[in-house]
């Protein structure tokens, strides 16, 4: 069917969102007005400059920051994730070199610290369970002398399973522990507030609202010392030096407006697409797993792995009927590894290679779900018929 | 005349290019489209995947690269300069703790190579000759057992001065240490060819050739061991990880593509504005000195110090004439300190305080010069009559 004119349904949302209209006529606006450079001396710049404090303001209204300086601009999740983390550790080393994360962190916060402990850092990857969820008091219990930073993530990009940040938070703080949250999936998706989770940091990025990719920022509470990831000019005040991406921060900005405002109306849309295609699915398919929390979960997000079959090829058929599902995250997509995350949710190996990622948007409507349930069950069948683990 | 209908003349090209129109409508093109992620597996993220590498193809030509895998696409120039001069030094310090750079780098050098001492580094940092030249002969004899990396820039963004980086390559070549140049103001704008040059690593951005601000690029020689600076997925051939800024970087590859075509049309026109300005100034003013080499100097800048005055009172009164002009970098603007670089040229601290920088573009004109030369009579004057160090 590629290449027909059958709308393609976009089943990947948290790895590429559509920017929204108002997004895009935003950011068309910073690059036809040739906004200058935000530090310039001159009134060239002085656009710029009001325009970033206008989408800092946007962003720290999403998160419900105390000030809006509390927010650095970066290039993306990934930049906050490595300044946080990496940040924390060397402005802390001399107090202590432990950190505490969990096993099934995105892939940026597992090499930060794995690139930590080449600087003599150690690290204690915290088990989930069968929902891949993390235990506050195990938290609690790996807490040592030494011990600079937790890092959990808010909500998880390949199983949708929400942690419990509050509780970990208060620990965190009765600890007296500094405490970091990845936050990438979640931020402008599900409320997020940084002052009722009691975090010091937390990394976000723009593109699962609706904004731009290559924005992200990263919350840093007031006080908290971190050093920087890119030293040089006294951008961002003095927290991350290089001129902004003034295209991709009113992107960002404008997107956060929007969540904030839409975020209530978003949430009940993927839900009722969600609730029908677990309403639905046993119509369609037998043994599948459904992975991730049953209820503290993402709304949008599904994650199902289908017995006997590999997830690339469910991806690569499905992509031939014009519907964009994946396998795990985006970042990892080039590497053929097992998912990690579902390895740690006691899946089989096997089990784990047939996975599939839905992330619905607010471009999808209940026909796209039932076009998706009929696409994959001829496609699960049809793999099946061909596999060799498979036994009718 | 702020306000007024008057044609702004920006003066301020290395700082606040404007993105031509050709790349203006290549990124309103991505916005528009909505390019999915290049890293998807479905064909979504297809024109992502190829908008991204004929980007790369682009800047790879620009600079000569033997593969376009060379080219890693970054935030901007101060994230280039980080990853090239803390990735080597992590990556080699098991051969050696010694770095060798010079007294006038642009901050991300300086500050990069003071964070890398805190994990007991050392850093030699050379001076310059009158003309803010560094001699090839002193890089040499800097040159320790225990040296793994040589940075030095390739121009200077506050005086314009052209380093001798052919003849630094080759020494480095020989003795067999990594050099990177720090190259955000000749890339694009003067012809820069990594093989010719013999250098491992150059750092450059998009906006000094009319591409967008928050993009750049880090050259890194076929084979070069170099530790990322994010950490995280497998993008960039594993070098950077994050999600791309697809804006920036379709935008960047379009100005680099322009850049390439049209280089000796816009070093000969900036060349002319400057020529003019220099033959015509003498008639306007007395008391200043030009900084920077005569001959081996960027031929957009001009750097000039204003004998009993302040550079910061000259920005203004020009800002309010429509005339945008700076005193030095706009990473540093937001600081207060002497320059660094006009200090270490033998200046007086009173007649670095003088400085003014212009930085000429496609869109100035001779006329702009007139202009420029008239009002700066005026300011010059007035400023010097209630200065308390100038006697008539």
């Amino acid at each position: 069917m590629k290449g027909s004119n059958m709308k393609i349904i976009n089943l990947v949302h948290l790895s590429a969102n559509p920017a929204l209209p108002e997004v895009q006529e935003a950011m068309i606006e910073v690059i036809k007005n040739n906004y200058g450079n935000p530090s310039s001396q001159h009134s060239m710049g002085d656009a710029a400059a009001t325009a970033l404090e206008a989408a800092r303001d946007s962003v720290s209204a999403l998160i419900n920051c105390q000030v809006s300086k509390e927010i650095v601009f970066t290039s993306g999740g990934t930049e906050s994730v490595n300044h946080a983390v990496k940040g924390v550790a060397f402005a802390k080393a001399d107090k202590g070199k432990h950190i505490i994360t969990s096993c099934i962190e995105h892939s940026s916060v597992i090499r930060s610290a794995n690139r930590l402990k080449l600087f003599g850092f150690s690290v204690t990857s915290l088990p989930v369970d069968k929902y891949g969820m993390v235990d506050p008091a195990e938290v609690e219990a790996a807490i040592q002398d030494d011990t600079i930073l937790i890092s959990i993530m808010h909500s998880n990009n390949e199983i949708g399973t929400i942690q419990p940040i509050k509780e970990i938070g208060k620990i965190a703080k009765e600890r007296r522990v500094l405490f970091h949250s990845d936050a990438v999936d979640s931020v402008g998706v599900i409320p997020v507030d940084v002052q009722d989770l009691d975090v010091d940091l937390l990394s976000f990025s723009s593109n699962p609202y609706y904004g731009p990719s290559g924005a992200g920022g990263l919350y840093i509470k007031r006080g908290t010392a971190v050093w920087p990831l890119f030293d040089g000019g006294v951008q961002e005040n003095n927290k991350r030096a290089g001129t902004e991406n003034m295209i991709g921060i009113v992107g960002m900005g404008k997107a956060a407006e929007i969540a904030k405002r839409d975020m209530d109306k978003r949430i009940a849309h993927s839900k009722r697409l969600k609730d029908k295609f677990l309403r639905d699915l046993p119509a369609y398919l037998d043994e599948y797993i459904l992975n991730g929390h049953p209820e503290m979960s993402l709304p949008n997000h599904i994650s199902i792995s289908l017995k006997y079959i590999e997830g690339e090829s469910v991806v690569l058929m499905l992509d031939e009927e014009g519907i964009a599902v994946s396998t795990r995250s985006a970042c990892a997509a080039g590497s053929l590894r097992a998912s990690q995350v579902l390895l740690a949710i006691a899946h089989e190996f096997a089990d784990a290679q047939g996975t599939m990622v839905i992330t619905f948007g607010m471009d999808n409507t209940e026909e796209d779900v039932d076009r998706l349930l009929k696409a994959l069950k001829h496609t699960v069948v049809s793999l099946r018929e061909i596999s060799p683990l498979y036994k009718k």
